[in-house]
């Protein structure tokens, strides 16, 4: 089998360092699956870790994959052999920059029937990540009519995770209003199923009075998160949750949350994995997006495919994520 | 009618600047209620309060209050004169110290029948605080067995806040460690139902660890938030909450929240209040708190008593509670 890895942190200011490199094949234990990868996602997240200190002699990226079970663990109960399955995994594992790879079972779900492998490998992290977002920090209901009448703005409609955030809140019952600006992405997060969306380059405050619009009771950031901090606080109704996925580059001043007694979380869908806690959370989350998609509820939030597991590939796609202007979600075809 | 006025903002250590004045008793009109104070509570926002800016060429404090409804305005349905009634009220209008009080329906309950005024007026503001910190931050469930081996950590479990919170939380399933140091807080705050108590001028986290302790699910810090920051992301448990009544002096890092993928909240009690928005939730609360009381599950958290409604007696209530080492609550009885 093949990995692609990088042996140290590095920037992409310094040239292509990932490598490609042949290893044996692993035999699942215990809860693992073996998984032979069809497809690897690309996320923000790789390029996070890229450059987050290294603790072993190499590492390999890569959190999205779907693939076919190759063989299990003796406590695997739920997959066989044979079975399309998909997932994120975990950070605190080598990744699905490889042929094989070893999940734990709790971390993954059967794939929707209706979509390819690439489709399906387009979804795992962000919809985990929209799905702890919605119902572990936004506690929303999961009766959908229990949440009509409430408001959720997701600032960057159309990238990975507002795609499917738009899609996940709209099947139940939120009113989604999202930020784009390009032509492309303003249709792009309507055909995601946005029911208005803004323009971030304008005031986002007078866009809400002038087409008087509720005041959303939850924001959920995706993109530069001190840019928008003032401005959530302002937008949120009182007592309304904020969420982000992105750091901060600066401190901030946490008294501007208490006249409106608002509850701010800083999301990462990595901190089930990091410390080992209710991990059947990730399966639950993926088997509702499974029975979504088959239901003809959720569409796949796929836009690029790249052909070929190799070093450069890998390297480019980086550079995509790095750009900040993607559109939905990037993918690498490992298995034609 | 009689009101302990402030005619600026002021320091206590400009000396006492409170003035008693004469009124007109108001009549009430809409959905007001006219209340004969019997007593006043005093709580730290009191303090606060006396320090802001000032808009009016005069202001009311006192946030707390027990007494019997004189008159009602013609849309009030749900009391009368005669009616015993408790309340915190709204820091939009003037306060309870004076001997009469227009106060908005929605923000009352009748009083629990087992309680004299003075431990009655004790209740108020603490308990909703304490409420909207359980139900509408931390998402408690009403079920207590739902809430069941879940823990709260309160900081400065023998405060007003600490105090009731205490027994709200213990009385909804949850299991309570509290803070304190002193023998009298110690044994005030297992008197309020407090499962440990954790001596905070000791390490924390030693203490969790040493006495096997389950990481806490939920912290309410009511004391010195910027020095419990740090410690409180340490204890708290992954895609645990954490809430503060305290604001803090300086900027924070707000990614400091994102490996345990942490909520926070900023809980202010006025929220409601200032921007007018489901007000009748304080009346709901109070209510719970009425039937808890008369059922035996909650006690008053009165400790202390001042006799007579004397611009004196309210600052010195003030120096009172800017040592921040008051036990449980102190009230000013103007009808004895």
């Amino acid at each position: 089998m093949e990995a692609i890895i990088a042996r140290q942190p590095f920037q992409l200011s310094e040239g292509q360092q990932f490598e490609k490199v042949a290893r044996d094949i692993p035999t699942p234990e215990g809860h693992d699956v073996l998984v032979k990868v069809h497809v690897t996602g690309v996320n923000p997240v790789d390029t996070k870790t890229r450059q987050a200190p290294l603790n072993a002699k190499e590492r390999v990226l890569g959190y999205d994959a779907a693939g076919v079970v190759e063989a299990v663990g003796d406590e695997v109960t739920d997959f066989k052999p044979g079975d399309r399955v998909y997932y994120s995994g975990s950070n605190q594992r080598d990744g699905s920059n490889q042929t094989y790879q070893l999940v734990n079972e709790n971390y993954m779900a059967h794939m929707p029937e209706k979509l390819s492998f690439a489709e399906a490998a387009a979804l795992p992290l962000t919809a985990i990540t929209a799905y702890e977002t919605l119902f572990d920090a936004f506690n929303i209901s999961p009766e959908p009519q229990a949440n009509e009448g409430k408001t959720l703005l997701i600032i960057n409609g159309a990238g990975g995770v507002g795609s499917i955030a738009t899609q996940i809140a709209k099947a139940y019952g939120l009113t989604v209003i999202t930020t784009a600006s390009r032509p492309e992405t303003i249709s792009w997060s309507e055909k995601m199923g946005a029911d208005v969306v803004l323009n971030y380059k304008e005031n986002l405050v007078e866009q809400f009075d002038v087409q008087n619009l509720s005041r959303p009771n939850y924001i959920f950031c995706t993109y530069d998160t001190d840019h928008y901090y003032d401005v959530m606080i302002d937008l949120i109704q009182p007592r309304g949750h904020i969420a982000t996925i992105v750091a901060f580059k600066q401190n901030q001043d946490l008294n501007a949350l208490k006249q409106k007694s608002i509850t701010f979380t800083h999301e990462f869908m990595f901190a089930r994995a990091i410390h080992g806690v209710d991990e059947y959370m990730y399966r639950h989350y993926l088997e509702d997006v499974t029975a979504k998609v088959d239901a003809g509820q959720y569409q796949t939030t796929l836009n690029s495919v790249m052909k070929g597991l190799t070093p450069e590939n890998v390297f480019k796609a980086h550079e995509m994520m790095e750009a900040q202007s993607h559109i939905g979600k990037l993918v690498i075809e490992i298995v034609e």
